[in-house]
């Protein structure tokens, strides 16, 4: 029996022989990518979906109009909560975001910002009473929420929010309002058409004094008929890159007034005499913030995953030129070209799943921590979130758009989905904290840590490379891939980089640059700093997973193994520069470097085609007709294409309409 | 008054303020990008289009299905058809393309490939009797044509194509035929719906002897009733990632019979006995494969215009955080970040503009002396149109992306229109000849000049950098912004990385690998060599706009000037690992480049908004919220917001018919 679970009869041979070639278990790989437990209970969900065709998609995706797409949502979400008891995963649990993948897609439902951010800003946020009130409602379906907070003209600098909430003692009510077009509420997921309720982010004022932003439930909608309530201007915003299955919405509230009791008031409180009550932490806030954050990591794995899914699946089933002359056409994942290309990518998505892992671990300590009151780790998770946010979301942009070209014109059809998976991920880079703000909150900490390490303190276990020694690197061709070295390179890198834009900023302080001035002017070279950060992380998160957690399997070792080298090599090689600057490499080991990365193009490419399937990603999920797993891609391909909205007729009527008469009336003009 | 042509009374204060520190007349730097007779052609295209209601967009295009954006374009077209006397431009000439760009826009229209493709091989490829019956037909708009060369299998590898062409001599006629799936031809654009004709490449059979393959006219569709003729299936291949106003086709022939004169019969022939005329010269055909890529380059660099446009003005009005605390928001132009992001786009917008007319020139001239008998710079043209059609798309892409996330959470509305954008320009890194390929055929041709350098003999002048000695770079922190010194660095990185990937390649033979197996292990090492000459090939085509063409104006000279260096310094930053390797240059040398690209940000910095308005694309062309040439966004983007569909009703039907009912049953459940 072959070790590649994925091999069935009538499938496309050329993917059949690439699964004979593996030469490790890919069900067992597919425990080590998303643990034992969540493995055993996707593949259940899996068929339990399967065998409902009630969670099936009513037609293709792609064909269908924004209405078409909502309403298909809006159907299968309602089906999921008929039968939740039956599936027996509820929203917040791991396995629910599968749930969602395969009968929803990665395109938005009305209920995603209710699961993900209005019912845990209720619990996080709300205090008993609020809670009791409207969390179970929540919880069940009988409201819908989302949580609004970004304005048209703010997103990064929550501070200037221009909402306001003014107190009315007289009448223990707070006034919200949008004062200004630019205060609109603008970009929150679901509220557009689906939400009745909304958490908003509204500065408080208390007798006219501005005390910062706070969150407040507002009803939006009549709960019955589902219209504005007085006050409310509310609607979608419009057509987007991707998410168009999604109702982002604008919300414009007119001196809307709500009871004293509808302030989220679990930290900071207002009394009913107006007194204000700070929250006991000042940090306590972040925790929420950074939850997204944390979660983010692996889903934007999971989008390089099902983008190296389907180039890889179909570059085994493609066929193009020869090589050697009269031998005929070789299968295009052949080509060094395109396993440069792609293999580094699924080196990087297995690195992104399992820094993913780290990052929520570390999350999840920071919580126990929290909750027993000790924040010490609350600065390291921050930063460490930031930087991964940034780095990873921007590079898996570029890997999945590697892996779309890589698939020539099909590639660019959506048929292939690749089009819908880089709309969807790349939005990534822009919510949940831009990118470029997130890689200098990351640097506000390392220049903090590089301060420390001029002074000689003790470092956090993440920055306390910055107080080793540079020397000079002993790589050599002899021993390539030897990891010690190869992470000390990086080490090196993030060290100089991040010292480097330490020194410059004292520097410009030294010419008379103000504090800000000397930030802004350093901003580019902190945020390569923060880059380099954030890759030794990930490089070492990989390498961790190889060793220290252990990896039973011998074969599974050596496949990933082989996996970890083509990532710290390609990685290094693509930030090589650092390592020459100050000759800690010289040009003959950059080209050690250089060389391994082609060799390990070469290891890899008998196992590209098990190490994809390894995801575990269904055909229900992938909805690729180029990825499918039997690689019957032509047929599939033609049947597709003949479905699609614009064959229904013959002849189009715009065309009927505009060109026909045209070429008539040129006819006709020739004939005079 | 202002050197500014652009500010207007009620425009954003913010926008004005920007206009008025420029410090050269924009509209001379127009004339500077465009040419003086186009830049003066597009102005009157402009206005006569603003004059004329029958040519402006139904309604917003973003809001638009496939079937409505077609209707829209085939009604413009009509239009443009019937007052194309009026109007004094046609299909072919270069101010038609303005003309596109502003009545249709950059997604496709039913007559695009009639015009790009189906004429100008009728004109190429047809004898004198098959372009007298349909050459003429086809410029006035009685028939619809489009061609039709790749299939659902190939594309890259001509000589694979599958469809047959079998000659009767009998009935002198040939019989097309599709004899599989894959070889239905599959992506030819307007395919699907609208043409009655195609040009379809296909494998020549005489007398059973494979002949390669040539081009056909076959008649797809009746021209009265448009419905398909017999044997033929025909149609749409579905929605894409953009150009959805484009109908890419599929096409299906079933032993359809066409006539000889057919054939398109200008250079091989086939005469009534069966007997084949070979091409009087093999390479004649190459000519109108460059003509589209070398008219590519300019129109990539009017779609990072596009986006530099609405990323630069967008900046200039958005306000977010202090950089002083208490000094109020700052526009996010103002940060280092949002510059280094922004401004070498701006460099590489313009980089490119001249680049891509040097390109032309050298088609032009190529053109002419082949027409004389003389092929001697056909390999030059081949080599330099597939590296720049392979290096700038695919850095186009890169841009226009950066100038999207630059405008955070509204470039991804399309309402900043920058997914169309760049939906729209990345299909050049696939369509007329994919990158990689294009990369490795530009190798070919350096590995040759390669040879030719190793032996002493005399190189092109494209080449002829190979036979230079390396040296020590003389650059510092004295003499930064020597162009001399930056162009040889240029110079040494592209003649490094050609001789590298020759010594590689020969290192590779002999270790016994042959000739193909040491191309293919070779192929990375070689793509690079490709890039760093065509990056050198841009980097003195911008050099030489500034100093062998003249450019009298000081102050625009002044400008180029300092935008030209950013780009210097910009590029070489970004391939500062081949410039320390042998060290060519010292870190210290680096860090001199570093800090001029600092310094050139600050220099550009007043002249920004200038140097984008420069590029004179007007509102009906830029169709963007975020862009508008007045600066007042957020009024218009709520506007935009409230006209999209699903605001047209206040309970979408979708959320009536499954979700109401889902709350419903919530309340009633937890009642019992």
């Amino acid at each position: 029996m072959s070790l590649n679970s994925y091999i069935r009869p009538g499938d496309n041979p050329d993917l059949t022989e690439e699964r004979e070639k593996g030469i490790f278990p890919t069900n067992e790989m597919t425990q080590v990518i998303h643990g034992r437990e969540l493995s055993e209970r996707r593949k259940q969900l899996t068929a339990y979906i399967e065998r409902s065709p009630a969670l099936h998609d009513a037609g293709e995706q792609a064909f269908m109009t924004r209405e078409e797409k909502y309403e298909d949502a809006s159907r299968k979400m309602a089906e999921i909560f008929k039968k939740i008891k039956e599936i027996g995963s509820a929203p917040g649990e791991e396995s629910f975001a599968h749930i969602v993948n395969e009968v929803i897609g990665i395109d938005g439902h009305p209920l995603a910002l209710q699961q993900i951010m209005f019912i845990p800003s209720l619990l996080g946020q709300a205090d008993e009473a609020l809670l009791a009130k409207f969390g179970d409602r929540a919880k069940r379906g009988e409201i819908i929420g989302t949580y609004a907070q970004t304005e048209m003209g703010h997103g990064t600098n929550l501070r200037f929010l221009e909402t306001t909430a003014h107190f009315d003692k007289a009448t223990q009510e707070f006034i919200i309002n949008s004062p200004t077009t630019s205060s609109i509420k603008w970009w929150p997921g679901n509220l557009g058409k689906s939400s009745n309720y909304a958490i908003v982010a509204a500065q408080l004022f208390l007798d006219g004094k501005k005390m910062g932003p706070h969150n407040f439930l507002v009803q939006l909608r009549d709960e019955k008929t589902h219209m504005p309530m007085k006050g409310v201007m509310v609607g979608d915003i419009g057509p987007k890159f991707s998410y168009n299955t999604t109702d982002n919405g604008f919300l414009k509230l007119d001196h809307v007034r709500i009871p004293r009791s509808q302030m989220l008031m679990r930290h900071a409180k207002v009394q009913p005499d107006g007194t204000y009550v700070k929250p006991p932490h000042a940090k306590i806030g972040y925790a929420a913030m950074v939850h997204v954050r944390a979660y983010m990591i692996r889903s934007q794995a999971h989008f390089l995953a099902l983008a190296t899914t389907i180039a890889i699946r179909y570059s085994a089933t493609r066929r193009q030129g020869e090589i050697k002359p009269g031998a005929g056409e070789v299968k295009i994942l052949d080509y060094q070209t395109q396993q440069h290309r792609l293999f580094p990518q699924i080196a990087r998505t297995y690195a992104y799943y399992f820094a993913g892992s780290e990052v929520l671990a570390l999350y999840k300590k920071t919580l126990e921590m929290i909750k027993e009151g000790d924040v010490t780790l609350m600065a390291d998770l921050h930063a460490v979130t930031s930087g991964m946010k940034a780095v990873v979301s921007f590079e898996v942009g570029q890997g999945v758009e590697q892996c779309r070209m890589a698939c020539g014109g099909h590639g660019y059809s959506a048929a292939s989905r690749f089009p819908e998976i880089y709309g969807v991920q790349i939005g990534g880079v822009t919510y949940e904290g831009e990118n470029m703000v997130m890689l200098l909150q990351l640097a506000r900490y390392l220049m903090k840590a590089a301060e420390q390490a001029k002074k000689g303190e003790k470092l956090s276990p993440l920055t306390e490379y910055l107080n080793k020694k540079n020397g000079k690197s002993q790589l050599c061709a002899n021993s390539a891939n030897n990891a010690q070295y190869l992470i000390e390179a990086f080490e090196h890198i993030a060290r100089r980089l991040v010292l480097r834009a330490f020194d410059r900023m004292n520097s410009l302080r030294q010419k008379g640059l103000s504090k800000e001035d000397a930030w802004q002017a350093n901003a580019v070279e902190m945020n390569r700093a923060s880059r380099a950060h954030t890759r030794l992380f990930i490089a070492r998160a990989f390498y961790n997973r190889l060793h220290t957690n252990k990896v039973d399997d011998k074969r599974i070792h050596q496949v990933l193994t082989d996996l970890c080298f083509l990532f710290l090599n390609y990685e290094l090689l693509d930030m090589s520069h650092y390592l020459l600057e100050d000759n800690y490499m010289s040009a003959d080991q950059i080209g050690v470097i250089r060389e391994s990365v082609y060799n390990q193009l070469k290891k890899i490419r008998p196992n590209a085609v098990s190490l994809v399937d390894s995801y575990d990603i269904s055909d229900r999920e992938l909805r690729s007709v180029l990825g499918r797993r039997d690689g019957n891609v032509y047929e599939n391909l033609l049947k597709w294409a003949k479905a699609n909205p614009l064959n229904k007729e013959e002849v189009l009527p715009g065309f009927a309409k505009h060109l026909q008469p045209m070429m008539e009336r040129a006819r006709e003009n020739s004939k005079l």
